[in-house]
């Protein structure tokens, strides 16, 4: 192979300056795209041609046109941009090679969106040191997601230089860290035809030069936002005419920590954000939580957010209030087949820099991967969730995050090969 | 008498162009200070010389900065401005008059801060009618103490052509609003030989015309702001690592609502304000509660602050946290002196406008005048707090709250009426 | 008069040697008709036929069979107690006299439960000292309803010797203690023509020889009972099958207490009692919570009723639970009217032994007499309720109250005088 | 062999008559060691000789006084229950056999305590058929120690008739059901020297036939009784001046069941009893919540333990009261030696009417026998949980509980095999 990992190298420095959150990755999209149209690819979608309805999340229109200008002023592509449009992000780019009518159809599935992290600006960090910190003060790529962009680029480069005879598909996903973005890219319908799906992410406290083949253990996700709303009134004055949002939502929170633990896994629930209330001399009209519940398995997932549901009304009803409860993203559990596991951890130990190969790894926390990973596996498809080490001087989501960059050629590689070896294989 | 009263309500529409809130009166104060200026005044205290120690809810120098830089770009006097640097707002002006040592010293108590509150933009709203309403988008004189600072000045001028001998002294108290103001400017000394006093409040859902002599059934309040602090930690890996503050919040909130009630009278208790928490994933590390006690009387306020610190502390310790809690405002409960009551009524009716005279009505509500009627009666004097009704088409603390520029007038002489009666009488 | 105290004090250590709760006055009911069926009355209506449909807090039938067949034991008369079987206790005695059908319906109302309250085995404590100590261990007549019940029956004896014309209707009324009795009693009809009505308390904190014409400040009471439903399951193999009452009723507990003031007067709430569960392995199936909310108007109570009520089921929902809530006894609130006060007053004072007559004084509890007033007022008439001091060595509710027996002959002198007077005049 | 099932029957069906809750093994432990001393032990303690001090949950005297006289009526020795007086229940049987001093010690522990359920009197309930139901209303051998007593009996003859060579020690336990008699039969010394231990359960959901080798899955677990005690007060009258235990009581609940899950494993918490209160006009004075933690580990239960502590110390706190935590049972966490496993599983298949042998089951709830296997474990000892299962037609700890007596021979076989081939190997 004769890649060029320089360039590839210098995109993801891009990406890096450019962390921009769930539906908001303008400048990401557009720059992904723009990369994409110099590949010598056989389709490629855009924003709302690869997302299905249920975009959870979004912000509002202030917001959404705030970055639309950001990454306008930054230099992103303006037809590029009208795309994007409403917050329509992601692309999927599609690759046939070979005898592909007899070939399969494998997907890759890389998330692009950044966090609300403010990047350090320590010398000893290295994005700060090599001038390549983020431009967009108080976010950051804290989670790999342009290594795995980037990723998703080489891959397209490495495979249409291999063997494979086939259809390839790589999924750029927007939204992930809200685990937003997965149920619209399944809804887009990009991903019926999927026989075989690779996921892939960086790190996860593995350094570089291990793979895990196949990840496991993820935690089935409801995230939810529950808004009270009662009637204000003067706390000193006449208190007996409101009702008490506040009241409503500690109501909430103290109970929903009170679901019962269940017997067939484990199970989690946080009130991660509340707040509500004007003033201290008004009872309070508007209060909200924000939270989240999981579970080992989807089903102890919904056990948790059917209960939930359940404390969140009631505590509503009991303080006169109504209360307006959303999904702000979901993700269900999932697991890697063994067969395709078998075959990443085939390949990567041939790896140039692969010194450790694990078959299994728990991830023990949540991923809208998940989604794609079930749907290609309802449809008779297979999946598998790919970790490929790299040294991270921080911990994920924290400022001084960073990827070594020796870990895109890894997991291009990886990839790639394993890739080529599902085509010759049919697993 | 002969008052420019045109120019007073120059002066009134001035500072209702500029509502400024707590601690935050710049322009209002360099405003009044230029005014008092103008006037044949024998001592004339600023800032720092009015206000001791205990200033309450005062914000950050940031805010400090940019509400101090607004002023001076809104006209205000850079010399005077200088005087107000940190946020000490507020003044006291003193007039000696005739056989003045001999003569009695009656204070009168104005105050002059503004809201958060939006001002209307509605063509029925008379400011915007008219062109003075509000240029500090977002804030607004919705409790009319812009009447208030002004009707300070034209007593001073109504009791300079008086028969009045003895020493009358104005006082332009700043943060009423947060209950934070009343406190050090009785500390500030100015009140001490004060052997009469009187406030003034508009409104109050008295119409113009109609005037009460003595407003009682004010509410002792403590207003407070507990700050909790935990532990962080990852909501699907290891809840168990955090310390979690929303949960101490939630159940601080649900137990505050649970102190007991009081046979002694009313008391009221409200988390008017309470948020925390920054990502649903993670266990909450900062929480907070923002609320206020009162009580009929202020041994009941006393109560019912004693059992929420309690429930405060104990729900940070139940989960782990710290608790920080402060008080940002308080005011006693007070009651107006039948002696001078007396009087106000007595003069009242002879004003031209007046048509109905109320010796009394309740408040409901809190007020830090107490502090300083308080005060006075403690050291043997004598305090009422006079209510001048006013046509408001909103309610108070809402965006349509005004004030029938009649009302000035009325204020006006009904006040100095009573000086010069108080001096004459010594009730 | 030549009343024969000395019988009525024989009558009253009878009664008070036999207390007996609610609904369980058996040989007391049977005592005291047994007494009036030696007196010249010209009516006299026993158990069901005093009583209405809503008698509340009704023990079971083997409590009930209990206490009759004690009463039995004690020596009540069978044939009367016939009358009283399932708890329907109490009568209604009436003297006609003069030319009555043109003279008003007087009534007056005395109650005759006593306590479960241990009675003082002290030497000091007169019952114990003098042989009259309760024989039924573990209550008492601590409140004074022995005297209540003598009064009654003296008043019908002095009224008979006096010059009254008109109707007189006695109440001896059972199940105060848990505000119970006196709806039923207002149910049945004998009060329905009643002009004027008088009730009485000895004690309530005044000495011997003091008398309150008028006791006013009755907070209006409901006295509730929730009964929460859930499904049990193995706490540790199988919690999430669990419906977890417990946990429905600690949720309720604290948002009852959490019920706003209200600023139209005093309110108050208490969760008294609650309990649930068997064992700490199952997740608890039952549990209940059994408290009372009061208000200074029947309005104010009526607020908190409703406001209970929803936390009550709201709290079910939440853990889905059933919950069945009934109400164990009621009160309303009440006051006295001026012009029988005027009476009571005009007549104390003449009464030997009186040296202080009040003219009101608040209670500050509650009581069901308030059901029947109110029940005359609507209709009509007038009441008030009289306070007839007595020296009490320990509080009411305590096992060393008493009540001087010479409170009886001032009790039955101020009552029988004010009836003559009331017949007189028709205030 | 040669064993007297029948009489072995006859015994299991006596104590089937008798049962005896926790530290109330009056006739229960008089009847065994009645039984003891027919056999040709070597040694054999009885009561203060094998309880060391820590009993947990013992009742008070009253309590004890009234089974014991029971035990005594239905015709216990008196000379036995002599040695059984205070609640000092259960004995320990020693046999040393062929050459012993080079033979290991081996434990067997049955527990012999009873339930507080009511036992079934339906025609299709065995004992109940066969005159053998309960004699003790109310209590029940609903969990099968009848038959595990039994069955150490059986394995004393058993043992005694075969080649092995060493000791035998047979702990008859009581207070298994409180989790209470095991952390006393642990420090009372007789387990010192055991190198291998057994224990045996039956049924646990396996049919007659079925014998898992060993049990696993046991959560430990830590059972705690909180008495919250505040001051009374008359909740119209004054409610201020109560403390209310009941609030605290509801806000520890609310709280234990949110105390956060841990990633380690599984955890659990019930407040499955609760209780305070006394009348409904009376702020609560006095209120408990008995409840219990568990986890998968022994630290996972301690981790729990703490936090619940945390929970009851702040809540009492909260509301002025004073609480009492007290232990009131406790088990840790173990797990059976394979070594010792895998000598029941080989001996179990050739036993008589063993059709199937499951090397491992979950129990998936808790057990003292914990204690004992830990004890053995942290001397260098080895231990198993043995299930014998039994067609039982009710559930463990319900009315139609009941054991198929073929059981008891299997037990005895497949435990006094694997005791013989334990010496003989030494695993």
């Amino acid at each position: 192979m004769s890649l060029d990992y320089d360039d590839l190298r210098r995109v993801r420095r891009d990406l890096h300056r450019h962390p921009e959150p769930a539906w908001r990755e303008f400048y990401t999209t557009a720059r992904i795209v723009d990369e994409l149209e110099t590949r010598p690819l056989d389709e490629l979608y855009v924003g709302r041609e690869v997302l299905g309805e249920t975009r959870l999340s979004v912000p509002d229109d202030d917001e959404l046109d705030e970055w639309f200008e950001q990454a306008r002023e930054a230099g992103a592509r303006a037809d590029l941009l009208e795309t994007l449009d409403g917050g329509f992000t992601g692309a999927v780019a599609v690759l046939r090679q070979g005898d592909y009518e007899n070939g399969p159809t494998v997907g890759l599935r890389v998330d692009i969106d950044g966090l609300p992290v403010r990047e350090s600006e320590d010398d000893t960090h290295c994005p700060a040191a090599e001038g390549f910190r983020s431009e967009h003060e108080g976010f950051m790529h804290a989670c790999g997601h342009d290594a795995h962009a980037t990723i998703g680029l080489g891959v397209l480069d490495a495979v249409a230089e291999s063997e494979f005879e086939g259809t390839l598909k790589v999924f750029f996903q927007p939204g992930e860290e809200l685990v937003a973005g997965g149920k619209p890219m399944t809804e887009g319908g990009h991903l019926d035809d999927v026989d075989y799906l690779l996921a892939v992410h960086v790190g996860l406290d593995h350094p570089t030069g291990e793979v895990v083949a196949g990840v496991s253990g993820f935690l089935a996700v409801h995230h939810f936002r529950a808004e009270f709303t009662g009637a204000p009134a003067h706390a000193g004055a006449k208190p007996e005419e409101g009702e008490n949002a506040i009241q409503a939502m500690a109501t909430a929170i103290g109970n929903l920590y009170g679901i019962s633990r269940h017997s067939d896994g484990a199970t989690r629930v946080n009130a991660g954000m509340a707040g509500g209330g004007t003033a201290t001399n008004v009872i309070p009209e508007e209060a909200f939580v924000e939270g989240e519940v999981r579970g080992e398995t989807t089903e102890l997932m919904e056990y948790m957010h059917e209960r939930a549901e359940r404390v969140l009304r009631a505590a509503a009803d009991m303080h006169g209030c109504e209360v307006d409860v959303s999904t702000e993203g979901e993700a269900p559990s999932a697991v890697s087949d063994d067969a395709v596991v078998d075959v990443v951890e085939g390949v990567a130990g041939g790896v140039t820099g692969v010194d450790s190969v694990l078959r299994s790894d728990d991830l023990g926390g949540s991923e809208d991967a998940t989604y794609l990973m079930q749907h290609v596996q309802d449809r008779g498809g297979k999946a598998a969730y790919v970790g490929v080490g790299t040294d991270h001087p921080g911990g994920h989501h924290t400022s001084t995050f960073d990827v070594d960059e020796e870990t895109i050629r890894i997991g291009v590689e990886t990839l790639s090969r394993a890739i080529e070896r599902i085509a010759a294989e049919r697993p």
